[in-house]
């Protein structure tokens, strides 16, 4: 039985677990943006393919809806699209649910987990609630490199996961193939994630690893480049004899049908994906003159996102952007003055510019 | 550090933690169901609400697939159908999330739990999952009566949750509003969830008791008689004091935009849930009297399903069935010899008597 700590809980409240009270509450700021310029959340800024909705109009009946979620129509087309066998992958409910199964299939009570600094809030979020020690590795302040020796030099036989997104949020920097190739050969007792949510903005994969390690495991969303943030869907790739121990820790109805609905219409239409892409990295080169002509140091960035400094003017721009309608992250809290835009189509990026150059002069 | 325990596991695959490999998989068969009379899950046999799908069919569009999830207004919407605060509770990704979330907030490794034997898989699969010792009270067998005194005695000042189905599934039976109330008075260093998965069918609920007892966890969902199974939405109710901790331990984007659109819609739609139950227990009533014309011994049930006995032809009946275009549920690995049938309407039971009758002269 464990020690209950006596706390300073209100009268009447049910004592929570100690890593529960503990962490940090994690509450995104999603209120109120539909009518907004949406450049804080890294979303597909333009929506998803029309080809999405067109199926969900016809898939989508009452009686269907009744009835609990089945996988493996889905399964099948989404190992063809990424080139895997159904096997090696679980579908989850966004990348959030991959973390967690991750987490709750190879993490216990006291172990330890190793996370870059700044990173998504998520890998730290599901740690902690899984009573692990996390160790944070801080990005080099130096263009924000991914600390790859540093990382190495963390790993220890008793490291049981190494949480890492490539490219990262925000940083927007990442490691290359080769990087990566050190870190699961030093992890070898550890799970790594090499979480892959912007992978199409940069080309850089560990899927072709899979088979090489099998401490190896990648996870893909829908939530970003296609658009379908709102469904919550991704994928969770390792080798066939892991992916059967998270399926033992995963829900077996975590995804939603409407989700396997959009996602398998989602991979059929390649050609709104590749131009969505080609539109963001033209307005990234955009968004960097526009900034380099204001005068505002940024940091290059892999992703559809990217890092600016605002020194201390960050928290008022970002409030200002609000005011006429233009929604930014704040980072000054992980990256001293740091604003982040996710970038849209060039278009968005102009009245970006337009609004940021207003209020900065 | 933990301990290590040396396992036949095949070479190159990682090491998953104790609890997860000694865990039983639950898969259920959810494959190649939609062309037949599905009588094995308890959904709506004929579909969601029509209010549903004209919702999502004005309301879905591909630039609104891009956004995050935002819950304000389905909360203060189903708050006010609950007649409870929007404070009061969070929203779900089906029961299932509702079962882990209150799990992770309360319980950690090695805590004991207690459940009923036989009732909902999750309740376990939850509680292995986070290291918990699961205790098991055995219905009782005479007419599966809810076995209050043999719970009460079972909980102890260190039992940290309490996890029953009311009306329980499989067997149909619960217990009263005054038998919760006793549960929550003995269990008061526990979070006691009564789940109400099939509350419409029976009319029981303890959302009422919420204020009195701050170790009550109330859950509902919109899997049963609304028809969205596929969605996957629920509520977890419980006082405001504990949501903030619940809230802590939960993904901030689990439940997805489309499942929150669909439950504003159904909640609209009383009547189609009225009229549903009202056929439901009709439909109950007309295969009592099927059952009893068979001379095949069922036990009363307060839910949308019913147990009966098929003895030793429990599984080639379930086998004989499902070629003729019927599923049902074999339950004789819980309960000796039984079969579990969902209500649908009457017509479809007419057509479940018919094909059994066949088989069973």
């Amino acid at each position: 039985m464990r020690k209950i700590r006596q706390l300073d809980l209100p009268p009447g409240v049910l004592q929570p677990r100690e890593a529960v009270l503990t962490m940090a509450a994690y509450a995104p700021p999603t209120g109120s943006r539909a009518d907004k310029l949406r450049l804080d959340f890294n979303e597909n800024t333009v929506g998803a393919s029309p080809k999405v909705i067109e199926a969900l109009r016809e898939q989508l009946t009452a009686a269907g809806l009744s009835i609990y979620p089945e996988y493996s129509a889905a399964k099948q087309e989404l190992g063809v699209f990424f080139g895997v066998d159904a096997d090696d992958f679980i579908l989850t409910n966004g990348t959030d649910e991959a973390i967690q199964v991750l987490i709750n299939t190879y993490v216990d009570d006291g172990d330890e987990v190793l996370v870059l600094q700044p990173s998504y809030a998520m890998y730290r979020f599901y740690a902690e609630l899984a009573g692990a020690k996390v160790r944070e590795i801080p990005y080099r302040m130096q263009k924000l490199a991914f600390p790859l020796e540093e990382l190495l030099e963390a790993i220890k036989p008793s490291t049981r996961a190494v949480l890492i997104a490539n490219p990262n949020n925000p940083t927007g920097t990442g490691t290359s193939r080769a990087g990566i190739e050190r870190i699961l050969e030093k992890a070898e007792n550890a799970a790594v994630l090499i979480d892959e949510a912007y992978y199409e903005f940069c080309g850089v994969t560990a899927l072709g690893l899979l088979q090489d390690y099998p401490n190896l495991f990648v996870s893909r969303t829908f939530s970003k480049v296609y658009g379908m943030a709102a469904m919550r869907f991704g994928c969770l790739f390792s080798q066939n004899g892991n992916i059967d121990f998270l399926h033992k820790a995963q829900s077996p109805y975590s995804v939603n049908t409407v989700a396997t609905i959009a996602a398998r219409a989602a991979i059929q239409d390649k050609t709104y994906i590749e131009k969505y892409v080609t539109e963001v990295l033209a307005a990234r080169e955009l968004l960097y003159v526009g900034l380099e002509k204001l005068g505002i140091p940024y940091y290059d960035s892999k992703a559809n996102f990217v890092l600016f400094q605002a020194g201390k003017r960050a928290i008022p721009l970002r409030d200002e952007l609000r005011k006429r309608g233009v929604l930014v992250r704040d980072r000054s809290h992980e990256i001293p003055g740091c604003i982040r835009v996710t970038v849209g189509t060039r278009d968005q990026m102009r009245r970006f510019l337009a609004e940021l150059g207003e209020i900065w002069i």
